[in-house]
């Protein structure tokens, strides 16, 4: 099959220097969803994705640039039909092609592929569905149940507008058909363009069956001309996605109160709080508890951990039965054993924490390999970098960190070494052993508290 | 009067290993709802529950298992009227008995307390409901306004399906004819199982009198089935207090978005802001504001006291006029005077903090006790544990904590005392003078800033 | 024009100590609202406040008290008319008077413009509102399309039930009328008050003609007489804040949790992430980007800055490309230049930091002028405070702040100078060269770990 996406649209209505085809929905370019679609059908059926941009220059191809997909230029633009026709010369007659729209994001692979059943390979297939509101959206005209054609609003007469039933844009054509259905398109009408849905009629006086299939949801066939329209649209889609997981299983405090960009793969009795974040790919592993308030971005998280209000976690890792946070920071590269700690204010960076060790306040553990049982004191910090170069702490098993102590890197804390509170550790710390770097206590006679300085 | 509960359903829906009647709606589990609403009614008429179990074993009693609750197993489980079944030898005849469900977690005691005395003592008295879209639930029928019986969905003709009086399940009995009906109950029907509502027609034929009683609220006769439906019922729950709060005068910046999970007594014109929630047993007095995402759990917090947002509030007391935060956590024990100021990273547990005392910045405080106007620098940290034991720190009135301080417990600080910045105190600071442990200043000549390193 | 303002009503239903019309909406007395509205219509017509006070005393005055606002007490309050009557010594016969209410905050300035129109200067007009539910309010009476009477609910008979058009309250009258008709004002009904609606029959009376205006929404003359009622108002107000931003092509992630009480000003590109309240002035340019969960309050923040979660920004600027959080807290007088980096749990008051310099993590920077390319480690802290004084550092370009370092103001740290980890600063740092306080890393042999104590 072939798939042409059009895309080369300004959406001037959405005020941006952005084309509209790369605004996000659910943390992805609109676009980015399109073609996500359109390769899952390819999945059953071998696809050639081209897409057709414009407006924004080279901007599109380059947010979407792979292999497989071809790019041809609108320009200038004169209308879907003529936007079509730019495809032209990368598609193959011996399949059909689907047409799918770049500000169309969420159509459903299940509603295409019923398109594509219906068009058979010989009919003419368009996605249409039912509103309860109409207006100002093409109608689909049937005579004894068969389509006749698409009227627009303002050509319609009454009972054309009582009509309910909506042309999407989205079709399915046989290709060969299609070239020749474009190349008779003309622009003789109010807004000078050449209409894709013309092709209707062509198909009608060529005697090829126009056929339909219908989405499961109205918003699959929504289109974004606005940033009013994208907010409409992404808080669709976030509250099917919470559907879903609700359907599966979740726990959510609040469905109306969670965000999903990407992907997000829950286990068993998962609980998941108010006001949460996630992004990229994240697994909860079975009887993890989200907190409230919290941003998760491409993290597994696993089975029995408690994440509590306030994280932020990115490319990490949480072992079984972790407890992080509140108000703990994990970083990229952070990787966290079963049963590891991390508390408040502590920030967590390309680090291995091994089993049963514990950060509970206060700290910054960068560029370090960790043991397991591990006490890591409250306002200990790794000085990971030393301007120009970065550099790895490593701390054996067992060993005990003094709050407040500096490990200046590279350095090495032994098997069972204690540092005492403060220490200044510029050397490696032997096993075993208390190592501190500790000036002697004094008090100071004589001494007068400030005065208050008059100014 | 005697209350059986039937608790013993699996609820497959809801996909998970815990019972569904521990589910918990608002921070407690749906059953335990219901039992407290059944000890309220209690507190009026001496009523002995008894609770019907079943699927998830032996997790049902005990999580709830008190004195005054006795239990039941339903095994296998062949409908609602074989599972009152079981309590059978448990019902006082001379009492009335109420049917209750451990998934219909929101009934208010003053819509059961209309129907025990729809019953009266000798009546069969039924909670019914009128429901906009009764599908699928058993319709009522009355003759001259009297009950005569329930037919469900699949059983009723088109006049009865357009009733819109629904059977909520929920019934007060006399127990004598209870038992008597119940034993009469047969499972020869599609389910084969014996349905409760069977006793509806054994009444009438026994000349016994079917009276109803409405709820208030629909919501208060809503089940939990699935993961959906226990969202819907939190977040109506969650409606439903907020609007209780906004009519006690509490400013809540977006009824929609605070949560309270147990029990919130506010004060006069208090504040909350957006995103808040509030679980356990928390106090707010007069005046009292609460920033925007702070979550606060079994805590008092004092008139006028200002806690901005990001706090996270545990088992704790703040006192009147307090400032808290931003990102302020007050861990279980910490105990907050008049007029004391906790600012943000700021990380206190299980310590007592005299009038006007400051800790605005980055720090830990653990195990301490500390006095009046006393002022703790930015990073200071009580070394509270040696990695086996906790010890205290004394911090007596008026002493000043220099900025990284690190107060190795047990130890005392002084009256008046003052710490020089980055002071590790190993032994006790004398009264009125400074102490510090501090390294002499040096530069060191001819040092090269560290050079990249090639890879 | 006269305005005047009626704000002496108890509002009993807010269950509050405040006087109502000081309640806030938006994060601004509603009394502020309906003043600012009316100095708006001032630009075009140099008009005369007077706002009518007497519950909660000179609370109210005192909370507007500016020099072009007159006040007058109503006391006792004896209904509208009344309270009109308290402001006619104020009142300039010349011009025409405008009657607000200080509960009906949210009046847009273009209706209260075609209410003056339609006024034209020698009419009564009303603005009135049509209302799908009119139960309770004053309808409009009219006969061939003029407004005859306006009947009150208890005294309507169906047909006028029947009518949806309503009295706001809101009128512009002739003052030297408007005097004479106040004086004839009779309190012969059942709540003994002076009715301002009663004018209405005196103009008919008089041969005055009574017109209306209408205004755009209904939330423009929606009144507040409970925190329920403030609620749903601030959340109305919020919600065409936030269409106001998408039309202007500010991407919101959910349009439902974006709260803003003050002035945002949005650049083109901005994005705004779920649950952040703005307050005050807060400007973001171009391209910047604010995480989930922020608090921003009269804030710069320059073109393509990031600002991560759980920011809390009050009174600071942030330059352009800043990289900001997540959890990271600036606080009044902090002044970030281009492309500096502040990172978690960092908090910045009063400081200057100039072009790409970074302090990423936990630390204090208080009272400093920081300078180009400085790199601050993690848990550095400027002693600023001695307990009475607050003092200044001077960090110079390109220097190198090494972790833990106290730097005890006033201090000044050389161009390009390197602080060694751990450093108590208490004397200047030349330029260029390694500045250490360090004991000497001792290894404690024979030492033993401390032993569990039995209790």
């Amino acid at each position: 099959m072939n798939v042409v996406i059009l895309a080369a649209g300004m959406g001037k209505r959405m005020q941006s220097d952005i084309p509209k085809v790369l605004h996000p929905i659910a943390g992805k370019a609109m676009l980015q969803h399109v073609i996500a679609t359109a390769r899952q059908l390819q999945a059953a059926q071998a696809a050639k994705i081209c897409v057709i941009y414009g407006h924004g220059g080279e901007q599109v191809p380059s947010a979407v640039a792979v292999e497989d997909i071809c790019f041809a230029k609108q320009e200038p633009q004169l209308g879907t039909g003529h936007a079509v026709a730019q495809a032209i010369p990368h598609l193959d007659d011996a399949v059909s092609t689907l047409i799918l729209y770049g500000d169309v994001p969420l159509t459903r692979t299940s509603s295409l592929q019923r398109l594509v059943e219906a068009a058979g390979g010989d009919k003419l297939a368009i996605l249409t569905a039912q509103m309860a509101d109409p207006t100002g959206l093409g109608r689909i005209i049937r005579e004894q149940g068969k389509i006749r054609s698409i009227v627009e609003q303002k050509d319609a007469n009454a009972d054309e507008r009582a009509i309910q039933e909506i042309n999407t844009g989205i079709m399915v054509a046989p290709t060969a058909a299609l070239k020749r259905w474009l190349g008779k398109l003309s622009n003789q009408n109010a807004q000078g363009e050449y209409y894709l849905t013309d092709i209707v009629a062509s198909a009608v006086a060529d005697g090829v069956e126009v056929t339909s299939a219908q989405p499961e949801a109205i918003w699959e066939t929504m289109g974004v001309n606005s940033k009013v329209q994208l907010a409409e649209l992404e808080r669709l889609h976030q509250q099917h996605i919470a559907l879903r997981l609700l359907e599966q299983g979740v726990t959510l405090l609040d469905p109306a109160r969670i965000d999903v960009r990407g992907n997000l793969i829950c286990g068993r009795d998962v609980t998941i709080d108010i006001g949460c974040v996630f992004e990229g790919q994240v697994e909860l592993a079975d009887g993890v508890k989200i907190g409230a308030n919290c941003v998760i971005k491409n993290a597994r998280i696993g089975a029995g951990a408690d994440i509590k209000p306030f994280c932020h976690i990115e490319d990490a890792v949480v072992g079984a039965k972790g407890q992080v946070g509140p108000y703990a920071r994990l970083r990229p590269g952070a990787e966290l054993a079963e049963d590891v700690h991390i508390g408040n204010f502590v920030e967590i960076k390309n680090s291995q924490i091994a089993a049963h060790s514990k950060a509970n306040h206060l700290a910054y553990i960068g560029d370090a390999t960790i043991g397991s049982r591990v006490n890591i004191g409250a306002g200990t910090i790794t000085c990971n970098y030393d301007g120009v170069n970065k550099f790895r702490t490593v701390i054996e098993d067992d060993a005990f960190i003094g709050s407040d102590s500096q490990l200046i890197a590279p350095v090495r804390v032994g098997k069972g070494a204690t540092l005492g509170a403060g220490t200044t550790l510029s050397k490696d710390a032997p096993e075993g052993k208390l190592t501190v770097s500790r000036a002697k206590q004094l008090t100071i006679e004589g001494w007068q508290r400030p005065q208050k300085i008059k100014k």
